[in-house]
């Protein structure tokens, strides 16, 4: 389908429910995707960081674009992850994910090299110029260690080459300027400006942000199309509840124990074992190495969505 | 051939030379091998991150690793890198390294996802439980993201899952602690600790290291192997003379202007212009993005190859 | 006069000025403290990080609190920084600006030692069980390179050691978790949750924020006035119009050369320059060892004032 | 008396001991200096990182300074930190240390404001206009969070603001790029290269470095003073093993529980309990907001001794 212009709305980045071997589990993937478009999202982000597109390998990578374009492609657009550590290699994701039918591709900045900002717009350059439908740029420092300046964003939004942003850095300043440079700049058009926070929607979309991508919609799709609604409404003391019980359902990711795991076993462990424990996927596992979350653990999860009235 | 235990002695990681449309050239790549092993390199090690790993793409990594092998293989030990962000991903390249024939592999903790030493221990076991060949431990922060704390690399070593360390963290004192656990502990047999340094090739082999594996080996192998020499003839004040000609050479990885390049487009231009500028390879260029040094920069690397009489 | 509980409203970090040798400029100082009251400002905030307070030695520090106490005191509260690295040279500052009349301390976490959770806590109950007023906590990692954990905070508060927090950490989904816990918990009460930022009032406000304190209200005390006043009516979307404009204006903290000086020399230089520009204060010059703004940034900083409408 | 060009040899930063009410205990303080000065090193260093003077008041400084002047001065050089902020705050320090008799400052880049290498040659060129003693920079980037350039020590060598560097850095290869260019450079002379290193003396000593500074001085003079011996009479067998034997004592610092206490508060308080096992000082309080280690975790200390042969 044509992407739109901006994009706007809930865009959920999707899990990948695996089975107890780590394989892609399939039909639990596409009952994700009925939970999250029967809550009414306004798009799919597959392969993003919650996906644990980092721990896939690239026949699997290729299944979950496949099996969710296949099943929800032309109703709701389908952007997908091309996350790799330099161009070439990140090309080749973008060759795969479009082959599957995606709809935009979303990629960092360069990894593992570190790289100058002037790399970092010749990276996307070089993405926009192959790649078939259109580029997001992921600002994700605390996975590629560098923060995406704001001019360099708008800059290449201007030459065309990007066509939005999923802001994950948690610096709601610099994002308000690319917000505000996106809407004010004449040479600036269709821009899409997402943001990657689950705390922040309410003032993200005050300052004139087009959308969210928060993780935690996967869980909770109804209470992040609840709160977009309200404040497309202009309803702002009512999004500010709705954010403040979706914070707290946030406190999930943090039931893993520091001393036996790090963040991502616990936060992603949190939202498979949530969306395990509310019958919409077959087994909570995640990707290896990382560390599965205790049964005292999982009870503690339970206690979240109980408080957030989702059990 | 059998992987040494330990392995000794210099173990350059090999640079990819690219053609100018940035296709691996192989004929360049065999005569690289021959001028390291013509200087009495004792190991090569390919797709290392002086080798632009994370800059090739998985079609490109085979055709390295199948050439080296297939020239080399058999005549000394070659160490595959199998650098990805996280063991599913690193799997599908030891299974791809080893089937070229790599005799061993050398794997980083994962990246893009922080990570903690419990899972790093989780991702180096399921590694080794695969592997076929030696797994080695690539300790490289400035990439990764994460130091291998010492006793978690020798408790890894005692159980049999490392079989060395490859050590590019900067942090001489940390890698003594490797060095001297190693010898010392009754639990840990055969293990090769090697530094990545260019700077403290002596030092480390002072404190008794068994090797080292220089990025500046590729353009000066005999500095290396006579260092190496010097230094296990325990002649120290000879070896200090020579590696302080060597910490001069590597002052070319400066040449590149800081306001238009990253550290990876300098230093990894400049290896490649000198083995250019000394006929090894027929072309320069590094792989996208990285920015290319200009005319003037290339002859200042002309110039630190002179002072060390390289040209 | 009694602290405030909570302390609402616009507070600034006030500038001090400086005579060309470097003394304090009292009559310039007591000329901004005057500019910042007549703007209808709800308190003062001196010895703070835009005060220079790192810059200035222990007889200066004392000379700005005597002066800004005995010219302002009573009339509104009066905060003292007490910035130091450790407890007992924090206790010798805490001495010094309550017997110059402070009406509460603002005092950060150690630092130059690194510091643990619990020896931030520690430290926090030593400063309030000797303080004769009120101390609240200054977060501003980019300064002391540790983040104040918000339940770390909010326990604080509850046992009576901590009165509020400036946040001056960039991370509104943090500051949100303190604010959201002082109005919730029953066990906390009276505590003053203000933002150090520039950008984010609005925003932080409409959260239930209490108050700002944000080094630019030295420059346009009115637009941050006229802001809280739009955001306690409840007129978002012209309180969002005035933060806009305030963040344009903002724009001046980065007219200095970064090949030439730090952002501190650059966003201090820029207030400063600022308010002379607006004929505030007799001289620009900030403290050793900043580097001075040059002619042509000068002009650039005029420029901003121009477009804000202050000029 | 006048300052060694260079310093050679083994420099402790002198521990400074407290009563159990926290103030400096001159008598322990003394016979610390006895216990350094008997064993045979060749300077001392007072005001240090490991003597707590980020923890101690003004008042408690001088005292230090004095104490140690007035009992050791005169027969072996006493070089004192001048560690604050900024240029003001450091000046008045050099004012009281030299004023108590110092021989020479050393002193930190300056922190809390994040500094540019044109403001830290600016700090020490108005340090060194009003230092009446040579002044050693302090390269300490774990409490400044600043790496001091080596381009720009010994360019301020050359110009005479820099008479030495302490590096404790952990940056072996760059402070050899000091121990070099300080040697080769015509425009460098006399200047006094030295390792805070505990763990790599003899690795500096081997490559040029003119003396060390290690905190572990404090508790085994004796085997610091050996192994500065046995490297210059280049004895480099034997330096290799005292060097071993000393960096095994030095597991002492990570005695302290992780979860209870920082790294600061670990090691220091190791140290001090050291020194209180072994006779020297009364008490081994640390100064707030430091955690005590516990009567466990002082056991350990006590077998760190024993295993050096110290007890």
């Amino acid at each position: 389908m044509t992407f739109p212009t901006p994009l706007t709305g809930v865009v959920p980045p999707v899990c990948t429910p695996l089975t107890p071997d780590r394989e892609v589990d399939v039909p639990s993937l596409l009952r994700l995707v009925d939970h999250l478009t029967d809550a009414g999202v306004h798009g799919l982000f597959v392969l993003g960081s919650s996906s644990e597109a980092a721990f896939l390998t690239d026949r699997q990578r290729r299944l979950v674009v496949e099996a969710v374009v296949g099943h929800a492609g032309g109703r709701l657009p389908v952007l997908a992850g091309v996350i790799d550590m330099t161009t070439p290699r990140v090309l080749d994701h973008v060759r795969q994910v479009t082959a599957a039918g995606a709809d935009a591709v979303v990629a960092t900045a360069p990894f593992y090299a570190r790289t100058h900002p002037a790399e970092i717009a010749r990276h996307y350059r070089l993405l926009a110029a192959a790649s078939p439908v259109p580029v997001i740029a992921y600002d994700i420092p605390a996975s590629v260690n560098t923060k995406l300046p704001a001019d360099v964003v708008l800059d290449l939004a201007a030459e065309g080459v990007l066509a939005g942003l999923k802001d994950s850095s948690g610096d709601l300043a610099g994002f308000r300027e690319v917000v505000t440079g996106a809407r004010d700049r004449s040479d600036v058009r269709g821009f899409s400006a997402l943001t990657g926070s689950e705390l922040l929607v309410d003032a993200a979309l005050a300052m004139g942000a087009d959308g969210a991508v928060p993780g935690l919609a996967n869980v909770d799709p109804h209470g992040y199309v609840r709160l977009d609604a309200l404040c497309r409404a202009g309803d702002r003391e009512r999004a500010r509840l709705e954010q403040e019980r979706l914070c707290a359902l946030f406190g999930m990711v943090c039931v893993g124990d520091t001393g036996r795991m790090g963040g991502s076993s616990s936060a992603l462990g949190a939202f498979k074992a949530a969306l395990h424990l509310r019958g919409v996927i077959d087994c909570p596992v995640t990707a290896e190495p990382q560390v599965p979350l205790s049964a005292h653990e999982v009870e503690r999860v339970g206690k979240f969505l109980a408080g957030a009235g989702l059990l």
